[in-house]
């Protein structure tokens, strides 16, 4: 697996695993999801937030909403291109955005919303998680220069 | 599973397999799109098109896109009512909408947007498949009169 | 989803999903490790003891082997019938047998080894558990009399 | 991803997803099987046979039995190492074997029974697939030597 923090976002390569295609010989359109989340832990793996270490301090930012276009479908063994970017980061909520190629051809693109949860309860990260806070801003400003 | 055409749309009951939780001790997200799959051909079935006889006639009905709220999380064992309409449904598209609940808890809402491929070129069931259309126009009628 | 606890063991009716197939047309052999998981949970329920009342109680039986014959592939939407027996029950394990069928063709047979953690630690049922012991030995004794 | 033919089987380094795991914290037992998959796919690539090249060809090499150990849980985010080796190859047959480990901990071993299908005929490789025959026959001799 190949992964690379770039100018804007962050950027993976993996293979589509067999498990992952349906009997329409294609990749189960849920699955784009759980790609999605791959991107995302590695994109914040890249800029120090580890979200396993993020869980371990009592802080969690479950999924709150899922956009998703289809444009081609990817199959069996395909090198897959995965491209996130933090889009959008005020208050209580996050929201990244997706693409996913073979080669040069978009395949999908999407969006996730996020809240943040600290010990239970939801919260700005602003006010509550100051060390967090600074580094999504820089993330949405880094991103925002490019796409 | 309890399963039932209402007037308006399709209502299926199950539980939350233990293999469709993750470590926050929830549902992956991921899941409620292949629960939304679950409800749709269920609801396929019920009024005389059973998807894997639309496969064995060369129609595939692939999903071209997916929005999705995540409200509250569901949890292992919960029981689960599912309902499902047809939203929207013109030419080339269909779009059918889902409400997930914990008794009368809404849980997560839902829309996917799903194209027509038929002997591998997509159509328009209007012109191409008049029985499938018929079926599809019934449904959309019947299911727009409450929602 | 049609469920009886009979003399000897417990059977669970259920229609394979689409997501369970993969690019071969069949179901996924992972997935026949769920369906099992699916039928010793519904096992469980019908004799007193749903699983998720367990692990509120602080009582885990982790999956520790799993041996699986594959004799004939399921198929998307087929009508799957799987029977469950605890085939062995003695100390700190417990192991149960499973069988899969299509209409009356055999498509899959196995068996799970479960050991029981009470607390974070390994225990005897028998010592530490008296009331689940005492139910898995009448489930032992009324499933080996048949099979 | 690391990867590596070793001179004894292909050895594979990836990380868990958070999908993968359960509502125990850990990752679910059905999920070690498809990641005996990704190793197996992957020795077969390093080795001059892409799984995807195979059924280009129609040939297709169904799983026929699992038998797993389960010894110690991985978490989400471990780093996992996972080593496959050819066990065992005659006639009709292949069992692969596999070793999953977190650091120098052993956490699951396993084997696959597989069959061979060319244009849909269970076949013995020696008969009817030659070149498939000498590279397992070889991957057999290089891995046997040393496990």
């Amino acid at each position: 697996m190949i992964q690379q923090k770039t100018n804007c976002g962050f950027r993976t390569v993996f293979r589509v695993r067999y498990y992952e295609t349906d009997a329409m010989g294609i990749v189960h359109h849920s699955n784009y999801l759980r790609w999605f989340e791959l991107g995302r832990t590695e994109y914040l793996r890249s800029v120090g937030l580890p979200y396993r270490a993020l869980e371990e301090q009592g802080i969690a930012s479950p999924v709150t909403g899922i956009r998703c276009h289809y444009h081609k479908p990817a199959r069996y063994d395909d090198e897959i291109t995965l491209k996130v970017v933090v889009k959008a980061y005020k208050n209580t909520r996050l929201t990244m955005a997706y693409e996913i190629f073979r080669d040069e051809l978009l395949l999908c693109s999407g969006e996730s919303d996020h809240a943040f949860i600290y010990e239970g309860r939801p919260v700005a990260p602003r006010r509550s998680l100051p060390d967090l806070d600074k580094i999504l801003s820089k993330c949405l400003q880094s991103d925002s220069t490019e796409v």
